[in-house]
Parts: structure tokens; C-alpha cells; sequence
């Protein structure tokens, strides 16, 4: 079945201890169109400025993803961060950012798009994500992104969001911000009680945890000598996780646990390197192999 | 087959957020000790003053630890610590130790204790651990904890310990401190290099990382709403590491896989109460039971 996602796409400068890029193939929708185009095709809606390079475009296009709500405003600049990563590289430090066209982004669906069963909003306002959620009239399953600034700046909206949608993917750290629980079980649940019928808090180079009311579960991330660059490894996971759910077209427990260790490798497979570089000469069996070695370890 | 510990047997103070014991019973050998005893008999070295309450003693003796290796010295006092948690209770502050008879103890094997074939080194003076070392005769395996202090203090008497030792438990920041890498495979690798065939890096509530030359391998650590107070949980979980290989006699890949989920879930239990009170209304059926649960989250 298609995949929707709805968030940024940027042109990101990071450095890290391995290196620098600028003006990068960057944001929340890039990482995870590419993460799930492994699986499925996918819808991207986003917006760009005049500035961004067509060639990324077509690299996207090239993937088999549909671009047709990729709006480029005209006169516009495309959204800019730049960040860098020290010491364990589990944190990013906002050097800058630059919203531009994003700043008023606000996308209608086309009839086509809005009949998309799998629906993924990425980071981006809560009063954005509802109104996209709002046009999506065949949803199979529709999961939300957010991050620290929505939590302290539009509790409301989100918490709105959280009643309309399946499933929310966060980070610890946001976890606790948005439930004041330390525990992340505790914080889970609290989550689970405004709304989702399950939750996933990523934790960086620790993996993630998935809660329902039925199960919880932990699974850590694929252990890597070498961490390039964290940025997107968040996106790539929700990618992974979508674009399988999708690829099979179901939602139930044993589907959902091999959608989170998918999403945990094309994770790992993405940090190995600067924006999507380490996706650009990745095959689906390359997936596939680090899927069978992560089973593996596990096993016992 | 039989497991000889040595390191500490403690009085501990300790507060968090869950409630505060004093002078409850402690120590790395202690908690060691009796996560091992649900897989196999253990032989207990270790030193306490005659203030140590004899009802501790019996308590052990009661799970089948031969305590002949405990000495009580005269007019001693048992080795104190006073420590708290907060937050997310991932690291202890220190408020107090006083090492009182711990500061001099310096153990002989008896013939007997001296033939046992899995050896566990709790933390201590990597030059008490090689005097212990150097007087096992018969050794099918020999791990060692250590310590930040240790790390700080004897490194080179550190370094002459692991050239002798088959493996190395440690947390990560001790990995980190150990072998200057951030990157804990990384850090992992560094500490093979310096003589042990495997090492076991934990971290805390994020599990325990698994290095040798051959493999590398990460458990998650089993998710817990409700963390009373994590001291012990790292002897825990070498206890019912080497309980497990201790019990089966084997060293191979497999039996390590399946040592570390013991150890994971014996420590996840040990967590759920102060001192040792969890594992004192634990029987070895229950740690099964949450083995199968923890198994069953793993599984894809």
C-alpha cells in the first residue's frame, strides 16, 4: 500500500567529529521518504524555495517517489539548519535556523493523495499535522512526529493531534518533557493515555521502545564502530517502520515488532554517513542482511 | 559446576526516589552471589567486621552459598557506603564510604575454593584481584568488574589484570574512561586489545553491549515502570551471567547469549526493591517466566 509523509525538507550544514557538509540533502520528509522507499512507494508533500537543487528532486524521483506535492515557491528560500555534534553525538546543538518557505507552509492534499491508507506527519506543527490528518479520508494508519518546541509551544493543538492519531514517535527526552515522567515506561503510558493506541520513544544510540496497551518492548539500535552523522537517524527509523507496515498493509502485533527492527536498521545504515549518502549506495538487500545479523544477536 | 566470587559484602545507606534504607545488606559479592545462587552452588570470599549481623550470614547460607570464605575480623567494622539516586537514577552520587575492614582485605583461597573452574572478580584493587587470580588453579573462565577509581588509580596494575583474565564487565562510562573512545564498540574493541576475549560493557537502564573478536551483540535492558533502586544491578547482572555458565559448564556463543538475557532479567528483578528484598521473595521460576517475556519482546 502507498505511504504518505508530510514534513521538511532542508538544506542542512552539520559538522560532526568525522566531518562537515554544507548546504546537505536534509529534513524530516527526505530521511523518511527515502528510509520507506525501500519498501513502498511514497507520497511526499513538502515545500521548497527556488534555491533548491532540481537534481536532488530527481534523485527523490528516482527512488519511485512521487513528488507531485513537492511545492516550489516561487522567490522562496528553502529551510536551512545548521547543527553540530559533539562527544557522544546522541544530542545535536542548533547553530541556526533558517524556517523560510516553511515558515508559512500549509499543503492541501490532491483528490489522490488524500486516499493514501498509511499517513506519516513528520515534525512540523500540530495545527499543520491536523490539518493534513483532516484531509486524509482512507487512513489505514496515521502516525505523528514531534519535537520539544511543539510540546512547549502548542500543548493544545497537540494535544488534539494525539486523539486523531494511531500512533506518536518521539524521543526520550521529548517523552518526558511532554508527560514530566522520568521512567520511560511511566512516560509511555501517560502518552498512551492522551490518545495513541501506541507509542515509540526513540532513544538514539540505545534503540527504542514501543508501548500499547497490550505490549511493550525494547530493542537496541544496531551497534556501530562508526557514527558519521546522527542527523536523520530519527526520520530514517519512522521511515523504515512506515514503509514496511505499509509494504505488508497490516498493523498487528508481530508486523509491528519487524517494522521496529527495520527502522532500527535503515537507522544504523544512515548514520554511517552525511545526508542521504549512505542511503545512495544502500540496496534493499543491504537492509535485509543487517536485518538477519540484528535477528541473530538477539537470539538466544 | 561451581562459581567462586570475591569483592565486597557492604552495609549500605541509600536513598531515591522510591523511599531510603540504612545499613540494609550490600555489596558487589553480595547481590553477585545471590543472583548466581538460583543456577548454581557459589563459594563466597569476602570480609565483614563484627558488627555484620549474623542473620545476613545465615540469610546467604540459606541459598546454598558456601560462606567458609567469609571472614569476620575482630573488632572490625563491615565496609559502609551511603549513596543517592535521582532523576533518571542511571548514576549514583556517592555520599559517604568508609572501607573499614574492606580497606585491608587480602584473601587466601582455600584448597578447595582454589580448584573452582568460573571465577568472578568483583570489584576491587586490580591488585587484590590478581593475588586471587594468581591462586585459582583451575580455571574454565575468569571475569572481572572494575571500577572508575581502579581505572584511575593502579591502571597499570589494571593492565597486568586483563592480560590474565578471559573477561571484562564494566559500565560505560568506566569503557569510555578505560580506552579514551567515545564510541562504546569502539571503546569495546580497544578493551580486547588489551588481553580479555570478551568484554561486557553495561548501561544501566539501556542494557549490555557484548564484544569479542568474533562477535559484537546488544541486549536492551527489560523495561521497567517501576526502578526502586538500581544498586546492585550490575553485580546482579554478572551473577546471573556467570550463575548461567557456571551451570551449564560451557563457554561457547551461545551459552554467552544466553548468560547475558539471564543477566539482564536477574538484574531487572534485582532493581524492583531495595537491597535484597526482590530477590529474597524471587524463586528461579520467575526468572524463567520473565526470560520468556523478555525473549518473546525480541523476537521478529
Amino acid at each position: 500500500m502507498s505511504l504518505l509523509v508530510v514534513g521538511s525538507i532542508a538544506l542542512d550544514s552539520v559538522e560532526t567529529p568525522h566531518g562537515v557538509v554544507n548546504d546537505a540533502l536534509g529534513g524530516s520528509a527526505t530521511y523518511f521518504s527515502y528510509a520507506a522507499s525501500y519498501f513502498t512507494p511514497v507520497r511526499l508533500v513538502g515545500v521548497v524555495g527556488e534555491d533548491f537543487p532540481v537534481h536532488h528532486k530527481h534523485m527523490l524521483e528516482g527512488r519511485k517517489i512521487d513528488t507531485s506535492g513537492l511545492v516550489v515557491e516561487k522567490g522562496g528560500h528553502t529551510f536551512r539548519w545548521r547543527g553540530k555534534y559533539e562527544g557522544d553525538m546522541n544530542m545535536a546543538e542548533t547553530l541556526e535556523v533558517h524556517l523560510n518557505v516553511l515558515g508559512t507552509f500549509n499543503p492541501d492534499l490532491t483528490p489522490a493523495f488524500a486516499e493514501t491508507p498509511f499517513v506519516f506527519l513528520a515534525n512540523g506543527s500540530p495545527a499543520m499535522q491536523r490539518k493534513v490528518l483532516s484531509q486524509a479520508k482512507n487512513k489505514t494508519l496515521a502516525v505523528a512526529d514531534t519535537m520539544n518546541f511543539w510540546i512547549e509551544t502548542q500543548r493544545d493543538e497537540l494535544y488534539a493531534l494525539l486523539e486523531e492519531v494511531d500512533g506518536l514517535v518521539l524521543n526520550d527526552g521529548e517523552a518526558r518533557l511532554l508527560t514530566e515522567e522520568v521512567n520511560l515506561v511511566r512516560a509511555g503510558r501517560k502518552v498512551l493515555d492522551l490518545g495513541p493506541k501506541f507509542v515509540i520513544i526513540k532513544k538514539g544510540e540505545h534503540g527504542a521502545m514501543f508501548l500499547s496497551a497490550a505490549e511493550s518492548f525494547v530493542m537496541p539500535a544496531f551497534p556501530l564502530a562508526d557514527v558519521v552523522d546522527p542527523t536523520g537517524a530519527g526520520d530514517s527509523f519512522a521511515g523504515g517502520f512506515m514503509g514496511y507496515l505499509a509494504s505488508v498493509g497490516k498493523t498487528d502485533p508481530a508486523s509491528l515488532k519487524t517494522a521496529m527492527a527495520y527502522g532500527t536498521v535503515v537507522a544504523s545504515l544512515n548514520v554511517e554517513d552525511f545526508s542521504l549518502r549512505r542511503f545512495q549506495r544502500t540496496e534493499r538487500d543491504e537492509i535485509d542482511r543487517r536485518l538477519g545479523e540484528y535477528r541473530a544477536m538477539m537470539a538466544f
